[in-house]
């Protein structure tokens, strides 16, 4: 079984590129052509709609990008119907290759974390019989339970080949008021502990490439603070995510990068998927607006890995 | 519109206690009269068997206790049966009028963070249209990305008469990795800071008995720490985990309650919903574990209170 992390580097050479599009289904933000409001007279559902508006940006962005980002809490918030497109979508990127995160930003304790765990990437009890669940490449998830429990993802990520990516440091303003305040044992910041619990917890899952399956998330609007991240989690891939919409440059992101211009996978949301003004707009104008940001965040990353010397 | 706190209290005046039955769905760990093993002979599904025991569940516990406390992470794990569980479950605990309280530790930044406070407490908007998702009464969630992130949530609660409780400090051995963490700025541990955010936080949604909509879980296993944070948010509900399985006693658990035995929840799951160690257990007997621990959980805790003068 391959390491995650291999996987997910491999995609990114593959693509040459280590850029994430963010699916985030939001009905209020999709242009009028797939119908998502008011009366629905072509009769789709609301998880019709979100699965039809993934499977056309899939098309276009597959070919380029290594992996997909889905946010789940915009899938929850259409109940039911919403989590079956999770599903139809997570199916959809898969047929594409491409790697899938969910942004699940989950915890819990104990049995409970397993469960978590084994719901994203593991397999269920039903019986003696063991099944995949979401079953995907990867998840977020938060620290503020402490490493045990973080230790039963890491657990499932071992047996099943598949990773996490662990909150260190994100990408809103609110992020100061927790993760930078500085602890009286160590005269750093909480995040830094927490990247040092990130890099303790990886250090049995490092693959052929030398990156580990167990990651962290480093927002792209803390420049200062991502570069000495990158130092303390050597071995961890960051996702980056606050690119775009939330203000983070693409010369703020390479500062994620190893030397090499490896160890970082920058992930875009609104920017790329909801890149129209007019709901009006039409479908060839949209998907080639989607193509052209695309593009565009894939040339700016690299540009500024290119003057960073880190290519 | 009444004050979530005021409803909850009242709901806890009503039935002459502050337990909390927890709801862990582990088909595994099902008596076997429900055939949650196997072959299904019955041809039950999981979302059946799920629904079926919480209902034998409900029927014992909904005259005694008032709420009940959904673990969500064991519903995902049985993917989109399982949340068809979840919301089947929702709706027979709400025809029994018990506080429905989903144990979800979700949160997110900014708008996605809004949009799990909808999917649990507020509408999500299809088109002009504002609709009730999982709709239960509160739900847990995590500090850890800061009070930007923890806004949305009392924003929808402020709205929908809803509440929350954020996690400050949790009955797992490794709560203590971030959460007992010294800072430099006030000399106290990190989850006193998150405790006074969360007294912040509160403090324009007070009801009538005088707490707030907003309250924190505080586990029921470090008892010197839970004295502290009852004087640290003196207009929080506290809801007490960890009682039970855990380890937590009834004499730790009354340190989250005030000098009049009010302002705290106390959940126990595995001890109360899986009393039996024999899978054939027939249902009657079954039925009588369930009540019987309910009953010794209530009587344990008020001869605590009682003893602590706080009665």
């Amino acid at each position: 079984m391959q390491n995650f992390a291999d996987r997910l580097l491999e995609a990114v050479i593959a693509k040459g590129n280590p850029v994430v599009v963010g699916l985030d289904p939001r009905l209020e933000m999709m242009p009028d052509f797939l119908n998502p409001r008011g009366a629905n007279p072509n009769g789709k559902t609301a998880a019709e709609m979100i699965t039809s508006f993934h499977e056309l940006i899939l098309d276009i962005v597959s070919p380029l990008v290594p992996a997909v980002k889905l946010q789940i809490a915009f899938y929850e918030q259409y109940g039911l119907p919403g989590l079956q497109a999770l599903h139809e979508t997570i199916g959809l990127a898969r047929d594409r290759k491409l790697v899938v995160i969910v942004d699940a930003k989950r915890n819990d304790i104990a049995t409970t974390a397993t469960a978590y765990a084994n719901a994203f990437l593991g397999r269920t009890a039903y019986g003696t019989e063991l099944r995949p669940v979401f079953d995907v490449d990867c998840i977020t998830i938060s620290p503020y339970l402490g490493r045990d429990s973080l230790q039963p993802f890491v657990d499932v990520c071992s047996k099943y080949g598949k990773g996490v990516f662990i909150l260190v440091k994100t990408s809103n303003p609110g992020s100061r008021d927790l993760q930078d305040e500085t602890l009286h044992s160590t005269g750093a910041p909480l995040h830094e502990l927490v990247a040092e619990m990130v890099a303790a917890l990886g250090k049995d899952l490092i693959g052929e490439r030398g990156y580990s399956a167990i990651g962290a998330v480093v927002g792209a609007t803390f420049s200062e603070q991502a570069s000495r991240l990158r130092r303390l989690m050597p071995q961890s891939i960051l996702l980056v995510p606050g690119y775009g919409a939330q203000g983070g440059t693409a010369t703020d992101a390479a500062h994620c990068f190893d030397a090499s211009g490896v160890g970082a996978i920058v992930s875009a949301s609104r920017s790329i998927t909801y890149p129209h003004r007019e709901p009006s707009i039409g479908e060839d104008e949209f998907s080639k607006l989607v193509l052209g940001q695309t593009q565009t965040m894939i040339q700016g990353l690299s540009a500024a890995l290119q003057r960073n010397g880190r290519h």
